[in-house]
């Protein structure tokens, strides 16, 4: 059964997590770039990342295709050897991914992300020619469905949309926003609006925001598409992160992005209420981005448990709300295996010298580059850092 | 060359980091029992994460046998399915670690740890057995030496080491106590000292405390040593959670262990600062232990790089302190590619609610159950757990 | 000059700080009834405050009459010798402010807060009788003004606005409300107009919230204001504690309320920007509330120090910014007499068991009560107290 | 009754609080230089929070003559008055102290501190002669005994001590260290042996750290002595702030003194946890320093009112253990009228970008000026602040 199918049966969805944050951890993709050669590089462990996810329940294996697109790969891949191309990358991501998916019944989902093109004011056709390039592949590796997702400018996600459709599969579209929209200031509900237009059956939120924040905006999404009369499911897949005091821009105007997140990474009882509020709030295709770890997908899946009907695979290692440890050698942790201990806990941080929240740094700066980039004063990223550079 | 030879000529050996916490959130060990039948059920996940480690710098890959006792294995692991004896389990261990260690130049340990049989007060003959029943495995397969691990009583730790020892292959032991001593309270120096008596060439701590806290631990067993004249090479693979709050059990007195401890994790750069003051400590096995994961040890590997003269594989994705992030879209991303920023940084929990110490709880049953495991008076698991229920 | 000829000139008033938690720290009020019978019982230590106000700038003395009305006198002053009567409270009151006033060029305003009467649902001539017995002493001690402050619901505090136009004499209005708005859930906007139209020539907020919510909540009456086409002064008098955790009825729901509130306590440096933000929002009477301690007091007047064009006498003994430790022995405290240092700091709390944030305590009684009272199911405490008591 | 013989009959007696932090947040002390010409200036503002902590159960009243030697008040006092002599300020305080006194049965103690011409290295018989002019005050207006009290330095202390002996009276000395000891190193059971060999009666310490680590201090000073089968009363004096977090030369050394601590202030809880553990180290003059308010004091008397068998006056305005709150308005804050309620609770800071430690900040520039000191270097105030300079 395809996406549509199981959604509009009133099916939960449970999503994958973060690729880029988990495998970069594992040792094979660079932060910074943050490309995904490691399909043609190490297929192995890109191919266990993906059966952990579906062990812990994932509906949907996401190709990892992520900062694929071929301007972005050059750009930004040039210490990686100039023989694998974007195509490459592509189809080695799509066997991957429907290898593993295969081993349960998990549908694969071909995903574009926003583009240097569009960042560097590169024109409509420019933009919609390197998100067709990653669609050729995907149709000719016959993906069960389209995402385009992490786009900050609705403008440029609404285009991939267009592209994506061109297949006739369905296609979600997330963007990486929170409540105060994106970055051209469009708000969420107007957004949301704007991408079941031109074509999408599924919209959110992923990435750049926490579970909590993610749902407010979902929530926006949700009251605009209402007051529009428009019809559509939701999709929500937020950073496994605590940041109620980041920026427009999410937590890449955090201090600790990218290499200082530790304390901030939320438990999987945070994640069990989130994948609660979510359901409760209507959403039905539910996942993660950056940060989340099998675990966390598995909390998904436990805490929905009960509508779903079914635990997954990876359960069979993980007793419900602390289960297991009632098996644990010590009497004082034997008793901690029950749900009131876990859902209550606040835990400390360890670190005496540490705030609770930090003050987002760069946040000038984030405004100054994005009045640059709409005043298209900046025609180029290099010129962009020449300009800030300047106004330094 | 073996593991002597390499401490000897004043190589720095870098360990692995941790299996059970790494195989808990990727979905194949149960937290509770934590017991490695993954080495049967799930090779493929043992072996990627041995793969994650070699890469990340590990010079050592132990055989993923931590609780792989015939007693344990009974005990706790009644969930799997019982034809996987104690033996499939250790022999698949040390085929899947030499497969791995064979794609580069690591050495494969052989690694025992505390028993059921001895809290459960058995006595020498009937532990010792256990111990030996493991050994038998690594003596068939030929691991390149052995280690007697997470011992919390010096004198379970010396019959592990005496029965290791039969094996005529170097032998390393490292407790998971802290500065107060071992469970018995046996100080640390006098531990070593045992150890080193009983036959250990190498010495040190793992596990139940934090980076800060086991080396002072180590300082101390350094120091009983040169007290005792006796040699022997120092060891120490700690947490990876910042621990300063717990008492004398470590990590399992705090109300977060095992499945709050996320703010607690440390980063890379808190483990460049551990790997540093370890070398100048005097240590030259490093490695980790529970909350470890692969950029962890690499993070000791890249910054012992200078000492070494060169960096492991895995650092082909990864710029040392921050470096990376020159490749970053965002400029003020990109201002933080330098080492002074990362440094000094102290990470923000995003948690407003939680506070940065626990109060250890279990601290008063800790101490009752340690009296009654001394006084023999609890001479079984089912036993001890009677006795604390009738205390409460 | 009266109160409105310096507003309307433009001039900066500056108010005093609270009295009843400065004076249960001294010792006088006892924490709970709050009642002022110290003005009859202890006036030096009465005087002594309001000099040390005088001293650190105010403009203003607020007759310590802050729960005299009879009612409250008579239900919770019980603990006071009988012989005591509201008269008396309210007289002494009137002197002591009077005799300091003169030692300066203060003003005089004798104030007003909630009733017993109203909130066990007295009708309206009985609470505003309670009101005029209050005035009556004013009129016959001559004082420059009137503040009705410290209102929960404005039907009361147009009721007090109302009885104290009756002497014709300038009156002030402020509520302890949050950007929330009143206890019947009416908008900070719309109590302004109420307020303004019932007479009220300045109002404001005092009490209950933080400066940086209090100046939120000041704004929002200024724009209901304008939009109603209202003048009116703007008058600021917040907490000097942090409280960016608590609900509708403010700091009264934290669980430190009032004995484990020293945490919260702001510096210097924090009232400094208060002054400058309630400047810059056009608000021109400024003080403080509960936990406003002379020395926050000099910190208005010395931030306003320029606009003004003076410094209050205190500030002999004060340096601006740490000017003063330039006189220190320590060469690195003498390090910090300078502007940037403690612009800057992040004050660290000593308290590693603590939490940034509380969960405020009470949320869900405070809804009760707050319904109980809305729909006049208890029509007295006792009522209430038993209502409140059957739902626990 | 003298000093002596109610220690001596094993009376607990009770001390005041801190002068020059209360009296800087009033209006009348310039930290920094933080002399007491305030006895002259304003006599009514001293005699005010004297009779506060008479109120609150001090037994003794201290002279508000800290920091009044010669030396200090010329080097430090040039913006004030010159014609306020030395004299003159030290008489006013015990005239002031005296009258106080009177109200109640306090004695009276005439107290000395460190002085500038220690400091810049002068000799023995100069730096006597400061304390004898002190001295010569104290006897003619009769004090009824003498401390010497926050002293860095034993040898300064051991020096005033024999001064303060020529006069007859009981001498108590309490130096300003820590469990590290002076500034020269001296520990201080070390500290007391020679105190108590120089003619002390009561030694102890003061100042400079919180309770919990003053105790420590106070415990090292018994075991001195007791080694030494010396006999003397202990007594203990320390901050009302929170402290973990300081080095040798306390909370100088933190970044927050002395203008941001207020989130480090204890409450009356922490205190009463303070006096019970004082009492059981038995500890019998027990009071305290910089930050100790009237309620703090207020706090003492109420937790060894059970010892002592009477509360103080101003217990009629204070509830033991919120006792008072039973008469509150809100149904929730009346809940809240119990000890467990206080003695459990875990103040939050309501400040999210603040972290629970500093590291002390001027750590190097402490031992730098240690050393000069020590080395006679540095000979003059000018000359160490130019070896200063030259050093950064």
């Amino acid at each position: 059964q395809g996406i549509l199918e199981r959604l509009d049966a009133g099916e939960i969805v449970i999503g994958d997590g973060g690729f880029v944050f988990a495998l970069e951890k594992r040792g094979y993709v660079k932060a910074g770039p943050w490309t995904p050669e490691a399909t043609v590089e190490h297929p192995e462990a890109v191919r266990q990342l993906h059966r952990e996810f579906l062990r812990a329940g994932s509906n949907v294996l996401q190709t990892f295709t992520f900062y694929a697109s071929e301007d972005k790969l050059e750009n930004r891949g040039n210490y990686v050897a100039e023989k694998i191309s974007c195509q490459k990358v592509n189809e080695a991501a799509c066997d991957i991914a429907r290898e593993v998916a295969n081993e349960g019944d998990a549908l694969v989902a071909g995903g574009v992300s926003q583009t240097p093109s569009y960042l560097s004011c590169k024109d409509k056709a420019e933009v919609k020619a390197a998100f067709r390039k990653q669609l050729d592949v995907f149709m000719k590796k016959n993906v069960d469905f389209l995402i385009a997702e992490y786009f900050e400018h609705v403008e440029e996600a609404v285009w991939a949309v267009e592209v994506l459709k061109e297949s006739g599969k369905p296609v979600a579209a997330t963007m990486c926003i929170g409540p105060e929209g994106d970055m051209h200031g469009v708000p969420p509900g107007q957004c949301a609006v704007q991408l079941v237009k031109a074509g999408a059956s599924i919209v959110g939120v992923n990435c750049h925001f926490d579970p909590d924040t993610s749902l407010e905006t979902v929530k926006l999404m949700k009251e605009g598409l209402q007051a529009a009369k428009l019809k559509a499911h939701l999709m929500s897949q937020p950073l496994a992160f605590h940041t109620p005091d980041c920026g427009k821009q999410g937590f890449i105007d955090l201090p600790e992005f990218p290499f200082g997140l530790e304390p901030r990474i939320v438990t999987r009882w945070d994640i069990q209420k989130y994948a609660r509020k979510a359901y409760d709030l209507g959403i039905r295709y539910i996942g993660g981005c950056c940060g989340f770890e099998p675990y966390h997908v598995r909390a998904i899946a436990e805490e929905l448990g009960p509508e779903r009907g079914f635990l997954p695979e990876a359960s069979g290692k993980h007793g419900s709300w602390g289960d297991s440890l009632s098996m644990h050698t010590k009497p004082w942790v034997r008793a901690r295996a029950r749900k009131d201990y876990w859902e209550n806990l606040k835990p400390a941080s360890g670190r005496p010298y540490c705030p609770s929240m930090s003050k987002p740094d760069g946040w000038g700066v984030t405004k100054g580059a994005r009045e640059l980039m709409q005043q298209k004063e900046a025609t180029s990223e290099q010129q962009l850092k020449e300009l800030f550079q300047k106004r330094k």
